[in-house]
């Protein structure tokens, strides 16, 4: 069983990373989450209109993608500072990307920092980055039985996000039935309705960050 | 490199039982395909209408998923035979789980088998399973740019479907620039357009399936 041997020692090696993550954030008072959700579900639009409606918020994105720039690309355009990870193939940010990333990120000039993970719902949950909560997106052009299937990320999220609820009219999607399933797995999650194309829900995200930055300062 | 050298070991001792997979299929006479997306594209739809639209075809379907048995429930009760793996957490179907789970399928008894993988457009992509092809599965409600944030799975696969074509209407989608991506990355990619909810574009999906049989028995 050599591979679980050196699976456990990479997790330990990035916990320990994590760790120093943490603490830089922490002295400079700066509060950061990790988005988490499939392919598509909208991260990096909810990041543009975050990064549009961030007001004084002084906002930072480290973005994950296997290849492109195109996310950071979108991010800048919205007014945020940026900075771009490309995982070569890696299908998850791990906390020395982070470390790294970090480096091109001014903390001082900022209040939050948001990692845009990897589009994976599986490998991004087991990685600690150093962040303070992991917020998973679900579109409900998904189906409403994504918690039970891919429980270790709903476990793990501080908040669940429900992206694209402008298409609902369009589908057979219960988002009743979704939250009853990632309180079965989460009891506390908390939880969000959300446009981010027509902006219903979004003072709702907007005020959770808010709150988040206010508790990570005071 | 400790990892990478394990990593490599994995993928060999994967690639050597796909070749006994795709042995023992190949003299059974049946095709099997591996069919790849995010969470929430629909696969398990469209292989629920595909077991309804079936005919002649005798179809097997082999599911993986981390932890629950949905999906086999689902495509059982839609009339086709279906095994489920439950992968306890790993992000993606290996060879050796094809291989015992094929112990649960009479092959004598089937002219193909499809393989819906766990939900995840990175990992999969790497293992070898024994199939003769892979399809790639985009919903319409992800992002156009899909290929080329997620290169290696549109570079593997045969066909690449589009689904959820119903909902054009309602998103700003272009179809067209999904398949120009696609094509930069996979100029011999096939490509096929359908809804799995009204069937739309349904009877290109069959017929290629259908030619794909006619060929592995040829």
């Amino acid at each position: 069983m050599v591979e679980v041997k050196v699976y456990e020692n990479v997790l330990r090696g990035n916990d320990a990373i994590a760790a120093e993550v943490e603490s830089e954030l922490r002295k400079a008072g700066v509060y950061s989450c990790n988005i988490i959700s499939s392919p598509g579900s909208g991260k990096t639009t909810m990041l543009e209109r975050t990064a549009k409606s961030a007001g004084e918020l002084r906002m930072g994105v480290i973005e994950g993608d296997l290849q492109t720039t195109r996310d950071a690309d979108r991010i800048a355009a919205a007014g945020a500072m940026a900075v771009q990870i490309k995982t070569r193939g890696a299908c998850h940010l791990d906390a020395s990307m982070i470390k790294n990333a970090m480096t091109g990120l001014d903390l001082g000039k900022l209040d939050i920092m948001i990692i845009e993970n990897v589009g994976n719902l599986i490998c991004p949950a087991t990685y600690k980055l150093g962040e303070k909560d992991k917020v998973v997106l679900v579109s409900v052009t998904e189906g409403e039985d994504k918690p039970g299937k891919y429980p270790s990320i709903f476990r793990e999220a501080s908040l669940m996000v429900v992206n694209k609820i402008d298409l609902l009219p369009h589908l057979d999607f219960n988002v009743d039935n979704l939250e009853k399933d990632a309180r079965a797995i989460n009891p506390d999650i908390e939880i969000i309705r959300l446009s981010s194309k027509t902006g219903e829900g979004f003072d709702s995200w907007m005020n959770w960050l808010n709150s988040r930055v206010a508790e990570t300062k005071a």
